[in-house]
């Protein structure tokens, strides 16, 4: 029996029966709940993320609030390349920044080698804290960034939308690359691994940047990586999503990975994602979060829609295909949850 | 026999034989230039536009200063929305900005209906005065935005990461999407006869923001109004060009629209591309625009890379996936021209 009160995702994610379809929202602790914008007032995205307190206490509220199926820790993405040397910024208004971008095969030589526990012990401790207050409502769900997106922070120095320094450094040096992919791997298995031992119930791997890849590309720098913090993870019980958002033409090799989940934006339709992977893995997604603007009635009628193109088995999470959008009405995030809940029923 | 010098990109759309595989790039009359910058110096974008002089004079310059093997008239997509009554002012630094966006079916109803000699006379003029001076080198490429792409605009008021409004409008108020579709689908069809009969030898329809939508509704808002506008060019002698930027779940139906070409980003292989579509169509791309960036030597190993997916016959039409950016070197620009060249001979 489980000990948890509900672990609905834990039981789609190994594709074992459910009741209903699990939901949760990639951001669902964010700007969108007035709640959270409290908490926040006056505070730094890292002074959330480094006070346990805090962290859980914004954790929590969509399980309270929305009602989703699952907590998953808040944080970024961008601490570990932080714990690594990077001179980090989180700026509401345009991003992140790094202010000293790695360039050259000597930048990647002097980023630090981390140790999760030490250097990332803040995010261990809201985990831990997190768990206690949960009381097993519902799983946490623990997650870090791919190797690949974060080298684009890294080698940018924040956000891009040509990816200048990074796809010149896979094309002029891609050994250099492919060093600093190794190392970020390392990095990320250690830190996971933590996240597991302090509690996290489930993984997700967020590869957001897949999709500014040519398919050849992504499996030379993006794939493997991937594969690589899959498979250390094998030693845990815990099912391990991978979002490589947009990496469209490699679902079946994705599928392959030992991922238990596949997230997917909305740019496939879910009964194709789902033709071509098989009873292989879940799948995890993959509704438009700009559609959250429109309706309730909209929300309810697309919610429907997504669950149909799956049917009545198991394997299925429910989620938007990308985070939700800071000024979306918590209503609708609560329409779209609610739905899922009236209109999965098995 | 052609009329002119030059005409591979017109034979690679009709997929009859070549000598070698025809290159031009998206945006190649533009910032990247330093002649282009210093013909625009204290002009704005829509003055460049509306004064075939200086278009011509833009257009002209890729083809005599990187060698490309057709020109594609200088103006933008968003004339048609101005002479339908969008207030527009294009900026450099933000985008397009549209100070009465259409938001409602009143507002759809007010809008202008447009009659493309009248209203886009300055289009015409400068594609006329270009094909003088063009004196059948290349052919001359006409285009227009589709109709999906030019409603986000008209919708949101501009630019948009989210397409908040444009997607609320299809989910709550389709039947005005849907008129305003139609609306523009004729406003469209009619500018690019007008084109062809001023003398565009080859028409492109750019639907850069198919990639926002989930291909279900790609397949109802955007499609069937593409496939109206290249059924009412059918009459014309000339080959068409349809890129919808990231539509790649939908490629099989763009191969039955009735366009000679279809345009890929680069998220997609040219060999997977290819085997979806048979010898149904050609196709045109697909080049990562941001690996311009990275060395002369790997531009030239990228473009080997590519011309070997598609192989040695016909029906291959080199571009990048996406435009030319504004801070190219123009001899990365050139190196990729002129690898095409060399290495495409049959």
């Amino acid at each position: 029996m489980s000990l948890f009160k509900n672990d609905l995702i834990l039981r789609a994610a190994r594709r074992e029966p459910v009741e209903r379809t699990p939901v949760w929202m990639m951001r669902q602790a964010g700007r969108y709940l007035p709640q959270y914008r409290a908490v926040r007032e006056g505070r730094s995205f890292l002074e959330m993320c480094k006070t346990p307190e805090l962290a859980t206490e914004v954790t929590l509220q969509p399980v309270d609030l929305i009602g989703v199926d699952a907590a998953i820790i808040f944080s970024d993405i961008l601490v570990i390349p932080e714990a690594m040397g990077s001179n980090l910024e989180l700026i509401e208004s345009k991003g992140p920044v790094i202010y000293n971008p790695v360039r050259t095969a000597s930048d990647v030589e002097n980023l630090k080698v981390i140790d999760a526990v030490s250097d990332l012990g803040y995010v261990l401790d809201a985990i831990r804290m997190t768990k206690k207050q949960l009381n097993n409502r519902v799983p946490l769900i623990g997650f870090s960034g791919a190797p690949w997106t974060l080298l684009t922070y890294m080698v940018e120095g924040g956000s891009s939308k040509s990816f200048k320094f990074s796809k010149s450094m896979i094309m002029d040096q891609p050994k250099t690359a492919h060093r600093l992919l190794k190392d970020l791997s390392f990095a990320i298995s250690d830190y996971l691994i933590a996240q597991v031992e302090a509690g996290a119930d489930i993984i997700q791997i967020f590869d957001s940047w897949a999709s500014a890849l040519d398919p050849v590309y992504y499996e030379e720098f993006g794939l493997p990586y991937i594969e690589f913090i899959v498979d250390s993870l094998k030693v845990l019980d815990v099912p391990v999503i991978v979002f490589a958002k947009g990496a469209n033409a490699s679902l079946e090799r994705l599928s392959k990975s030992g991922a238990h989940v596949l997230g997917l934006d909305w740019t496939i339709s879910l009964a194709e994602a789902k033709s071509r992977v098989g009873n292989s893995v879940a799948l995890q997604g993959n509704m438009d979060p700009s559609f959250l603007y429109s309706s309730p009635e909209s929300i309810e009628r697309e919610v429907k829609r997504i669950l149909s193109l799956w049917g009545p088995e198991t394997g299925h999470i429910f989620n938007l295909g990308h985070g939700i959008l800071p000024d979306v009405p918590p209503d609708h995030a609560k329409a779209m949850v609610n739905a899922v809940k009236q209109f999965s029923v098995r």
